[in-house]
């Protein structure tokens, strides 16, 4: 029998919390065993929740704090004032061994700064990054940084590219994925300065990754690659426009199949079909994001997630812990910077 | 009956240039009058096409260089060197006033850098930008730096706010077009320097135009504002991310209308409105986007596409000159300008 799993929940993140993550929970509850959570957040608002989901509620327990993190909080002021919200003190029990992973659907700035403070990054990692594998034509891509990095030098798009390999090898279960840079074209004098330098370090390094070069934008969805390295700014924005793009076509297909009453019948016939592949784009069933690169396994949600795509979050930091992905990470980090090129030695730490 | 327009081409830009050229002024001429083409490049390979081109021969005049700008060529050296490139000289075609507009399938960089240095930006601008409208959930919406200007600055970003203000107001129609920010997120402390300080410039200007605010990846398609201002790094990468993520819903959707007898009988009765949504997201239909902010109509059209896509490229250009675009922006432009705060002098000259 597996070992159980403890998971720290940070239960006031998120826009529609604290109910969409104990909704969440017994989602969860329904395809996981073995697994327990630990509840930061208001008794108050948590017990009546916890009372009337009875799976969730045998596998919780309510950590009482009446601070959170709010959306709008500064990360600075967060590590400053934030010590006993319910974000930090999920943090705590990853960093005190108690839990396993934790899960936050809250501000992801705060999320960062905390976690990084509080766990500390990797060996010859300065910043951690979120990173998420997404579906495409051919199966699916690891993208990194959604958001958790704003502004990026070469130096972290480098440690990206070896994070994001690393993720992949653990989670995709790839043997040698390969790696690009998200660029404006392909050519090698496209681009900002910091994309530039990243890909010439690539090139030239001895790093034991398979490095593609640049792709662009299309690229994502094609599955060009198996690892899309990109700054925070550009990666959140891909990340949603992708989603918001196809919710437009499926409003559009929806109106279009409904225009006659030939469509609609024709519907009937092809609806089965058309569900299958609506819901493997529901944004809900990816969500769950793994902030990489800290001692521990943190897990952001989107923050205006429901219950289904709560649920999903959990399984991933489920199946992270399962596969002992913090110790996998480490063993292969460490593989990877075993070379001692001055060039990445500068690079990469 | 119309004027005559003269439309200036650079036959030898793009990927499948200059057949697609061809064959896109062929189409055109299936739905234009009153148009005529100067064609620059490569006379031994043009006339052959021409020849096998009935309309377009008819309305094209080649006018002979054997040389041209390449994809891989550096904007700094296409501007020293590239003085007698099939580019360029539908450039100084704009410029003298032979033509009306011009349109390039080739290098955005070097397009970007002649047309700035021949065409000469418009009082108030300091870098002109990629527009195109895209289609949205509601209407469309107008996308821009798309790929111009790969660092920007506040200034430059207010400046492409007033600039998408007047270009969705003389294309789209709109009496008082709202103007996004795209961000990570909607809170103000939110996004890097630029757009924040951006943010602020236009929060507190009294530039006579309607400001939401910030927004994310995926208001694009939803449509959230009328323009959507960014710098072209992002603007790129979101575009080609989104009409990324649409052809792999297509493609899926493909696969499973056609997973068993039942669903092809039923693809049978909806193909005709799949089409039409189809078609409606075809990157073609919305091909040739315009560098705004220059003395001349200067169409971008995208390298990669084909004879349909240039045809669209055509379309735009002579819809911009038959509305007097270039006059009613200036205009327009002068009339935002009048506004003689000291912030907006500095921020938009």
């Amino acid at each position: 029998m597996a070992q159980t799993i403890k998971v720290a929940i940070d239960g006031m993140g998120g826009d529609n919390a604290p109910d969409m993550i104990i909704g969440g929970i017994e989602l969860a509850c329904k395809r996981l065993n073995d697994v327990e959570f630990l509840l930061f957040g208001d008794e108050v608002l948590l017990r009546p929740l916890l009372n009337a989901h009875a799976e969730a509620k045998s596998v919780c327990e309510i950590r009482h704090t009446d601070e959170a993190i709010t959306a709008e909080e500064k990360p600075t002021v967060a590590l400053r004032s934030g010590k006993n919200s319910s974000m930090r003190l999920a943090i705590d029990a990853v960093k005190s061994g108690e839990a396993a992973a934790l899960i936050s659907a809250g501000n992801t700035g705060a999320l960062m700064a905390m976690a990084t403070v509080v766990l500390r990054t990797l060996p010859g990692i300065d910043r951690p990054a979120i990173a998420a594998s997404l579906p495409t034509e051919r199966s699916q891509t690891v993208l990194l940084d959604l958001g958790a990095n704003i502004d990026c030098s070469a130096d972290n798009l480098v440690q990206f590219a070896v994070m994001g390999e690393v993720y992949a090898r653990a989670e995709l279960g790839l043997a040698q994925p390969s790696i690009g840079i998200l660029n404006v074209g392909a050519e090698v004098l496209k681009g900002n300065d910091a994309v530039k330098e990243a890909s010439t370090i690539l090139q030239s390094s001895d790093l034991p990754i398979s490095f593609y070069g640049f792709v662009e934008g299309d690229d994502i969805a094609k599955g060009t690659v198996d690892v899309i390295v990109t700054d925070g700014f550009t990666g959140n924005v891909a990340l949603k426009t992708a989603e918001g793009a196809v919710a437009m076509f499926i409003h559009h297909l929806r109106g279009a199949l409904t225009s006659s009453l030939i469509t609609k019948i024709g519907t009937l016939l092809v609806r089965p079909a058309l569900n299958i592949v609506r819901n493997k784009f529901d944004p809900r069933r990816y969500n769950g994001a793994m902030l990489v690169g800290l001692n521990g396994i943190c897990i952001k949600s989107h923050g205006g997630t429901d219950a289904l795509g709560f649920s999903n979050a959990v399984n991933v930091a489920v199946n992270l812990v399962r596969r002992d992905f913090n110790e996998v990470i480490k063993e292969d980090l460490s593989r990877v910077m075993k070379n001692d090129q001055p060039e990445l030695r500068s690079a990469v730490n």
